[in-house]
């Protein structure tokens, strides 16, 4: 065995298939999101960020940052330790009762980020519970794949947003054995919404726990941020509520809400959680900022909302191929994985929008795309320019125009290995 | 099936066994570290905490929180997406060129945490390699463990620090199939270091990787803090070198370093990286600083070192049962659960000194300590006053005084279950 040589083949392969990434260099601009300064070849260029998942700019708000800074200044920058051993610091004690209020529930857990939330929290949750079925939707997100897999639990994987499928497969365990359905309430590659409530009904009919994944939906739906639950008043028929910290808050960390026995549970059995040092004051402090400032305000909001359906019209109006979408992510279809890797660095180099491509595994072979996420800090007149350079890009390299559909999804093409990257990568 | 019920009496079971933890509530106070808040029943009063990770108070460094609040000020609170996407700040970038510099070797990688860099890296990369052995030290941290079951791959476990133990272990695979050796220099809950130079001499006779933890070492070891491995010169011996940002160097994170083929194999193929959003630039910034200070500066260590020698002296001087340790780890024989947890509940209520209690299934049956952390800002007084309470202490409870060695660990004791917490939390 020659292990130098073994992993230089291993990264050779990412090249051969065109799946080697390179990360873009980027420095962010408090106060002019969502300008960034972009780093390549010793040259550095200021370009605008079209695919940032801090959805309303929070993490350049003034309010925030204060927090951080103020925080960091009377705490420090670390937490010194893991929960149990000295890390439990107060911002962090608050800020898990402000997540518990977010979702009315009982308690909340933080964690260093949404990965481990979902994979410590379903492991946990499904390990405990004696001969546990995990019922799972087919588009889970990488971290509840993970979470599922490292339960050792058995598990059914039910057709994406099939209510129907759903229900077969908790007849067919019964009222009697433990189930968790776990499922999303935004797809973040498409952007469709979980039939939630439908998904709460037959949890009641058959005696299963639900388990939410809103990380693309907390701060941004909802009356007060508490995504897409709260906005359908069905948040008190879910039983855990997963969100991020990262997202629309700005800042890092992932985390759970629910009853406090079930809460306490994960507390007290998961490893990712046990052992790993506490979130710094300072993030914890400018995230609870982040969220009550989100919980009074609609203005952002409104804005993304506005910023978000202005962009799938202004682009649609060009003729180029936005797939469609309920909510504030904007998928343009370009179908080929040459081609969306060749439209994103064009888009960069010659226009300075940077759009990560999003190719297969993260979404099926045919379906590759540009995902674009607009902020209230994209203006008409960045709106403007995205569709020109769109335009350009497509002209350029002759891409197909038209209206794309929602594309068709197998099974078989989201069954993807452990190393294999899925979707949010 | 009652789920409520069911959790209640999970938790119900960890109270009967004395295993239910209940985090300390603490606001750490910048520039008077290692005095901190602690919040119970709704009073608030000023201890000192003996048992924080932040091992040189580095976490109250000016220039570390300086660099904190400028990069929050300049680039804001969150980095706003995975590497992949949008989240690469440059800071980040820089981070690993330092932590790259720092082992001496050719490329580091970022990850939010060191249980997630030690359970990525460690199934990852055994997961690639066909046919894989991992080869663990008995003692190694949960996370270590966490990415070994994780792998997939086969594993033989050997007596800690036991070299002939391991020898046995790799004559008995042969040199042709790959094996990946994982251990730790500084085992953090007795203190002791692993014989790393006899380790490396059995990997290139029977041609291992070598994977070793350094969290409790970098930043206090070696002339540079580079940990036991520079300070002993093995670094270009050991293939990867994994530390943490959130111990010595007071921010958060973790990391491995080792050839850019590895690395960068780690990198295209770990969910746990890929998938998770990247650290703050503020983060980052800020843990650059604290090791560039902790790389030219020897003042720390040095009294750290003096301090933590000074402890042990000192609480050996009045009979307590300081156990052996090599290292910056003061650990003290209470010998008994419920014991452990009446002195450190007495300490923290009465005496305003905070040490967690350390007990099974963290450490073996019989060996329930506290565990002290001694840094360079635990002064001579703050020493005196720890002797005083110690004893107070021991002589209210009736604690046993005397000598004490190093307890004799077995096999089976080790055996932990996933749901089980091991060492470190």
């Amino acid at each position: 065995m020659n292990y130098q040589r073994f992993f230089e083949e291993a990264i050779d392969q990412l090249h051969a298939e065109r799946r080697y990434r390179v990360f873009a260099d980027l420095e962010r601009i408090a106060g002019k999101f969502p300008r960034a300064i972009w780093r390549s070849n010793g040259r550095a260029e200021e370009i605008t960020v079209w695919c940032s998942n801090d959805y309303l700019g929070m993490g350049q708000h003034p309010d925030v940052i204060a927090s951080f800074q103020e925080a960091a200044g009377r705490m420090g920058s670390g937490a010194g330790g893991t929960r149990n051993i000295s890390g439990t610091n107060h911002p962090l004690v608050e800020l898990e009762l402000e997540l518990a209020d977010l979702h009315a529930k009982e308690a909340a857990l933080v964690f260093t980020s949404g990965f481990v939330s979902n994979e410590a929290s379903i492991s946990t949750i499904a390990r405990l519970l004696p001969n546990c079925l995990i019922i799972s939707d087919e588009l889970n997100h990488a971290s509840m794949i993970e979470g599922v897999r490292r339960s050792g639990a058995e598990k059914k994987i039910f057709r994406h947003n099939d209510v129907a499928h759903l229900e077969s497969l908790l007849q067919a365990a019964g009222r009697e054995r433990a189930k968790l359905i776990v499922f999303e309430s935004v797809y973040s590659m498409d952007g469709d919404i979980a039939p939630i409530e439908a998904i709460a009904d037959l949890a009641d009919k058959y005696n299963a726990m639900t388990y939410i994944d809103e990380v693309h939906a907390v701060g941004m739906y909802g009356p007060r941020g508490g995504g897409i639950t709260e906005r359908e008043g069905l948040a008190d028929r879910i039983d855990i509520i997963e969100g991020t910290l990262a997202k629309a808050f700005g800042t890092l960390g992932g985390y759970i809400s629910g009853n406090k026995a079930v809460i306490d549970a994960v507390r007290s059995y998961a490893p990712g959680f046990i052992f790993t040092t506490a979130l710094p004051p300072a993030l914890a402090a400018a995230t609870t900022t982040s969220i009550r400032h989100l919980k009074n305000s609609q203005t952002e909001r409104d804005a993304q909302k506005r910023q978000a359906e202005r962009t799938k019209q202004v682009l649609a109006d060009a003729g180029l191929p936005v797939m469609n979408s309920a909510t504030h992510i904007v998928p343009v279809l370009v179908g080929d994985p040459e081609l969306c890797k060749m439209a994103s660095d064009r888009l960069l180099g010659v226009h300075g929008i940077y759009i990560q491509p999003i190719n297969y595994p993260t979404v099926p072979r045919g379906t590759e795309r540009l995902r674009i996420t607009p902020t209230p800090f994209h203006s008409d007149e960045l709106i403007a320019e995205l569709q020109a350079a769109l335009v350009e890009t497509w002209d350029a390299l002759g891409i197909p125009y038209g209206a794309a559909g929602r594309p068709s999804v197998t099974e078989n093409e989201r069954i993807v290995s452990l190393l294999v990257p899925k979707s949010g990568g």
